[in-house]
């Protein structure tokens, strides 16, 4: 299994603290020493870091640490292998361009039979049932809507039908980023914090760092963080249920729907 | 205009050196400020760095001369803006997904007309010529090969002649890699060495920074490199005519073809 980690703001923000405890999972605290992400969206386009390797020993997850990138919108992954040898093609997050901006995709689970699912013209280029199962989401994204339609609910819900549906064949927690929206679905556990003013102090479960998000703010910003499992042990993060989606636009959940 | 530099070899070797180089044009001894990025291949996958600030000044691109990653192929590009704002999304090189495997571009010139330029399943991202220019590439060369040909003088030929009518257009040299070649187009100005047994010193052209190849290298190794520019002021190059194509393989030239 993986674990996941996401971010969508309001005003531009550094993940690194965030990415500071999902890296300590991948190889040191966890067992996720099989490959690690990092998507950081800047407009519709995302720049991405991606090491076949543990993050809590790369340097390249240091320097992301040491040189922080501000964003809107990120996707973090940590690979614990499960299908598919570990490579670079095989590691996440997975990005394709779908309504003319880049659409990026991290998986935590297994989804059964994944190879029988059409792609279209979304091709994988790896092994894994991650990518072939997102290729097959943009597919059937492309065929409801076949231009971007927008912060609509129409979306949001076409992604929780369509992740319902892949899910059907296993686990298939996911984070989804379209350059404006962060979709999250739960299949089996995922867990979300919108940090807001007042701002406090907070501390990673895994480590003895700590961050008061007080110095590093103003009033007006709102930071949603999505996670597998919560990152921080004081602050109170929020279970998602199994077979729901969450939206997140602007740092705001926008919408919670089923996904079955 | 910008600067170009591309790697193809029989093993896996740093690119280091010469990205030392081309960094340096990068917004130092050239005028190539406004972003650059960087390729890598492994397997039929690619990692990429890119960074919409001056190379030479940028900690991402320390990072990797730092840390050297080997590869098989790489592509990197430093960019002076002629078309389209400075933006992550203009910023070459740019990929896309064909035949399962990650396809890597990048482009010194001007296509005039470039949005005109049909480009079916590959939709453009941001707003340059060369990404335009490169989804119309793609376009053209699925439609002539709906699976990938492999090592075919018809897959060679196929690129040079849709690289010359693009060409027609204005001023596309570029470099294109598939996985498992490496194709330069000369329009105006390219040039290539093919570095083997017996290596010897080499001193880049901008800098008092020299590496003695015979030291890092074994007698077996072959490393294709194309640049703009000769990188070295002790080695002899090779110019491209313009209007030809040049397709590497495992450190060889393969062939020459016109591409006009």
């Amino acid at each position: 299994m993986c674990e996941l980690l996401g971010m969508e703001c309001n005003v531009p923000t550094d993940i690194v603290f965030s990415f500071s405890g999902l890296a300590l999972r991948g190889g040191l605290k966890g067992p996720h020493a099989d490959g690690w992400g990092l998507a950081l969206y800047d407009g519709r386009a995302a720049r991405l870091f991606l090491e076949p390797t543990a993050a809590a020993h790369s340097p390249l997850a240091r320097y992301i640490r040491d040189n922080p990138i501000k964003t809107l919108l990120a996707v973090a992954h940590v690979r614990k292998r499960t299908r598919g040898p570990v490579t670079l093609a095989n590691t996440h997050p997975f990005v394709r361009v779908l309504w003319g901006r880049q659409l990026v995709f991290a998986h935590n689970g297994t989804v059964r039979g994944a190879r029988n699912l059409p792609v279209g013209r979304f091709e994988p280029v790896g092994s894994t049932d991650s990518e072939h199962a997102f290729c097959a989401l943009l597919h059937r994204l492309e065929r409801r809507f076949p231009r971007y339609p927008g912060a609509t609910p129409e979306l949001w819900s076409a992604v929780a039908r369509i992740g319902g549906d892949i899910g059907k064949r296993g686990s298939f927690n996911f984070l989804l980023a379209d350059g404006d929206h962060l979709f999250a679905r739960c299949a089996t556990k995922l867990h979300y914090i919108i940090r807001k003013a007042p701002f406090k102090n907070a501390t990673l479960a895994d480590e003895d760092l700590s961050v008061d998000f007080a110095e590093v703010t103003t009033p007006r910003d709102r930071v949603a963080v999505v996670s597998t499992a919560p990152l921080t042990r004081d602050e109170q993060w929020t279970a998602g249920v199994p077979g729901s989606l969450w939206v997140f636009r602007r740092g705001r959940l926008r919408a919670t729907l089923p996904s079955l």
